[in-house]
């Protein structure tokens, strides 16, 4: 179960608030690399751990609980950048400045839905869905798909730390993606603790595979074109288990449906 | 630019048509684990890579088009497992047969919407949505989505196939399995290509990071726990960049909101 | 069944055009806090109302109806608010800066879509989801959501009054704000008439209910915190039937889940 | 910021395995009624209460964190109705039942995507979608959704309660439903904090509402009906601010569109 | 602006309640092919006619008004097929077997989350969306989107009908199929009064099309295939505007994409 | 199965980069009158065709794989207005001027999430959703599908066209919209090829259907209206087999809905 308190997991300042900005972090909320995804996707992850295996239930729960964090510092930057004003605004009245600026921003329902705060979607408004979750069962499979969100979540804070200038956000920022960084090599590190777990799942028995076209590069060029001799299409495969080469599609023979049954109706003439 | 001609990629023969098989096989065109999404992921990928990297949009490319040709291979299975009858329904009339299966499939828009033949939805009938293709731009994080694809691609196939027993579809996905294990391994090396690629991107400059966080293990539990000593608590980081080490959430004051405008109308008395 | 005549329900003028407002107003007809998802929540309330309780379903078929001339009325809005010109746009050619002003408004769909006209989406051109709408089939329930949906729309509506100066749309605004109020006062009414309703649903015996956590605050401070003495942790509850307290969450013993079947592949080594 | 433990909040037991009744835990999950939608709903309307409201924000987020741990009871529950095996199918292999069940569930992901485990998504398998969170800065418009929320989660429960007769999962039916009877109390104590609020937001001058139609049953039968007499009809308006009337839709004249500008290629002959 | 009365458009019965063909039913309210659907498309596409063109706005709008009387007559079949109960099942008690029946529809939600009545979802429990509404703003285009959704409604409404054999459901879905024929007739009818309407848009001027390839069926087989002398590939255009020729792809050269800008981080060594 | 080359179908050259046209292109790429809806609605379609009528299938495939082609060349126009610089941006740091440009664009996902390159997405940022592809079985419900699509599309394209006025873009999208034009009439083509095939699906007895109102246009006013004497209020019916007429709803009596089950708790007092 799960227990809070009043604090932030680290500072977040603002000096010069910027709408448009704000929507950019809405990417990091409710976006497909942002936090409501990882969060979420640990925390699913370790509600199927078994209890034999509790050490990797800790690091996930561990982490998810991390990132519900991030979710709450992210959402008080999104507040602070719609509801603050730009020196240029302080000239203007403030009020009419903040709302002239949400015309402009492109995402209007931060205003209108929100009342100038954080929401769960992403940049474009998009609201954040749960389909691209990924808790498979499979605990390699996860760790991977655990890399990928890391990457691409470091990926985006890096892209948001150019785009800005503000100390505050920059510090925020370095914060994220030296968390980032470090879960990163952590799934790494569990993904270690694993031998042997390409292809993934390893406990298919690989015999059951199709053994012509488990190790082979399929060119698909319209044209036969000789072995390009890349790491991929050559020497012996990254399991150890094979040896790469180099083919085309063997091709099956053209689908051959019956008619459908009356009922459906599909007739033409 | 793309060509096809009229023979499947691989045979594909049923020969105990099920219409609940046919509705699981929906996962695998689209489904998150799907033939779709990788299809139009290497190729939204490949439409990114620079003239001076073609061998990486060769690489993905090549795959995009492979996998076009498993969707067909899919779609054909799942009208096959539609259409037909099996041992039992010969007995009643054909056609009543297959409907009554429908409406106990759980999945009666097969019938409904497409006249007993495949459609670009998962096994549930929720649409294929383009959310999840991962094509960040940055090839290391590509390739990480695709390890990650194709670990829960082949998860998939290789839990379609316990279902099974009929002879076709089995050979059909050792034929699938087969090919994921090659996509794992090819996607692998692709990221041998890529030396020191860990944290993702590699180009952003570590010292902008906050040095206190980035190879720190950050524990959330209630109360304080002695470091567990794992791989990723202690010893060097996965990336060789630093050292894992073990704390806990930093804290960053409480957030200080301000009452936002008058025009937002969030005032309660 | 549903009728119509040629008129507005209310009359639809626009002063100065603006495409940006325009983007706005699609919050009020496609949004979550909009006219689609209340004229369809309401008729699909009433189309669950048994016989013997007419006199609900006719409250809720009559505001349903209504609720349709809204759409209409935002709709027309919106293609005046984009067809015609502003001031500043009269000395350009008109053409031109229609164009120049979608494409800055950051919703390109309503020229690119839907001609320059009113489209089912959100103001960020989300489509309209029927996911939100609440029809549960206890009318209690459902009066709340509409409560709900009132507070909302009318907060909406309030913003986007402050938000223009435009004589026509402020006349219009006035009108549906007006109409929120209403509706607001007409669903609490509705409520008045369900004596003890609450909670809701009121048929479940409550005995059947945990009697150790019904009435209680339960805090998840991370540190055990005193009773703040609120409202709603000491004193009789609202709904009569109890006296709140104040305590912690009560524990349940880790969550000790088997290793799952073999066909799954879940296991690792 | 957040922490955990590793018990769950309440114990979960399940006697009789039962994998359509898995299916339909996960509407309390993922579905529009469920945890997560609350979970999400209260932390965003705490990330955007002002610091001087904090009791408020404390209230949200303390019911925040309480509904993230109902989310790991349910995901708990799915997985032990998911893997074990009832009576009945003790007597096959224990594997060929769980997957035949399985194929019968309506369900299938529940196997192919996640192992036998909880997944973010409802009963229907449709992923679980950020649009309905309401969080929209107005403190009276956020607890009146919240009222619905757990009306509808609490209506939700109790189906779920009537349709087991397994022990365990009635015992965690009860506390669930108990703390629904809670949470509806609470937040209607919060709204009695909040004097006048009706009609929501009530920082909205009534003066500018259009004064016609603000207290108006608006009727919109095809033909004429007299006044039902009903309670929102005639007598004192709920918030004290008006008379209820009865009368029908004004009218406000066609719409009068233009043709659209050359360009749009709206033009036929 | 709407009005309604309290009869149904055409009589409702069911004389043997079926959950599973309420399911079913659900795809012609909330389906791509159902009713709300049409309805909210000759809506929306009705509220973008210019003055001038009032016969086609009377048109769209009196045949949008008859469809939201068709999503009254399903709901209420949905609902007579939900809460009754079949012969078999009046010698269990009704309610256990209503309970029963739910729990092997596949479409659990309908009791969950809607106490056995209609949803504004398909027969998959996938919420309507309004990204699949059609209102161009060019009168051409949205009649053929009209001709196709009467299409694929009366294909969807034919399968119904062969799928019961309640006496009450198929004169409901015989009418239901009458108004389909009549629609798709009346929408030609307005096509004939297009002339010369094709290629949609008709305004643009189709000199400033490419000539080399706006006539030419463009083959992609792999290998170059003879022309295969079908209507499509010789003879005069359907638009009388050209001759069908048969060619391939012209192909434009490699692209030849620069590395984007160091912020973007898509660096790889 | 599929292959490809590396040449585009046809070549793709950007003058003047501009991120706002970008984005409007993704509204080719990933919205609903878009290519990969197009690619994939020709796909399934011919997944769908019976050995019989090859021909159709080959129509249907030959131009679903020229559509890959174009979202591939759609893809390299996006990536080619991202990445490069607008004269007035040469003077000012290009990095810079990107960034400026994205932030003012209202699609920041195109840096975010795409370091500057397309997306499986609309002009709003939208996924891509299957739900709106239409492979019903009838291949003359199809076939208006796919009328439909290229309407709406051709439209999308010229009013692209009319929205930019570079000579690159400009030369693609006049090649674009020729292929709309062929694509239009090969649709009406195969059409030709279906005689009597309105009402569509032709094969089911008309005599089934209601023969009161099949021919029979519906008002809906609110007072009765005299005959408009139109195109489809009399004469013969486009296809023939009736006479138009001019009616008004039949009526079909009140629902009358029991009290549902104790279970669901739908009761109120």
């Amino acid at each position: 179960m799960f227990y809070h308190d009043d604090e932030l997991q680290y500072e977040v300042e603002v000096e010069e608030p910027n709408p448009k900005f704000a929507k950019m972090l809405q990417q990091a909320i409710g976006g497909a690399e942002g936090e409501m995804r990882v969060a979420l996707q640990y925390m699913f992850q370790a509600f199927a751990v078994p209890a034999e295996k509790s050490e990797y239930r800790r690091l996930l729960m561990e982490t998810a609980t991390e990132e519900l964090g991030h979710i709450e510092m992210l959402a008080t930057a999104v507040a602070k950048n719609l509801q603050g004003a730009s020196d240029e605004q302080r000239e203007a009245a403030r009020e009419d400045a903040v709302i002239a600026e949400m015309m402009d921003s492109g995402q209007p329902r931060q205003a209108l839905s929100a009342g100038l705060h954080a929401m769960p979607v992403d940049s474009n408004g998009t609201p954040f869905n749960g389909g691209c979750v990924v808790a498979s069962g499979n605990l390699a499979a996860d760790m991977y798909a655990n890399v990928m969100a890391e990457s691409t979540g470091r990926l985006l804070a890096t892209r948001l730390y150019e785009i800005t200038d503000d100390p505050g956000m920059e510090d925020m920022l370095s914060y994220l993606i030296a968390r980032d960084t470090m879960h990163q090599n952590q799934w790494h590190a569990a993904l270690e603790t694993m031998d042997d777990h390409v292809p993934v799942p390893n406990s298919f028995p690989q015999e059951k595979e199709n053994q012509d076209h488990n190790y082979e590069f399929m060119s698909t060029y319209r044209d036969e074109q000789p072995d390009p001799e890349e790491r991929w299409t050559q020497g012996e495969s990254v399991d150890g288990n094979g040896e790469f080469s180099y083919g085309e599609q063997p091709g099956g023979g053209e689908p051959d449906l019956d008619e459908v049954i009356e009922a459906m109706h599909n007739e033409i003439n």
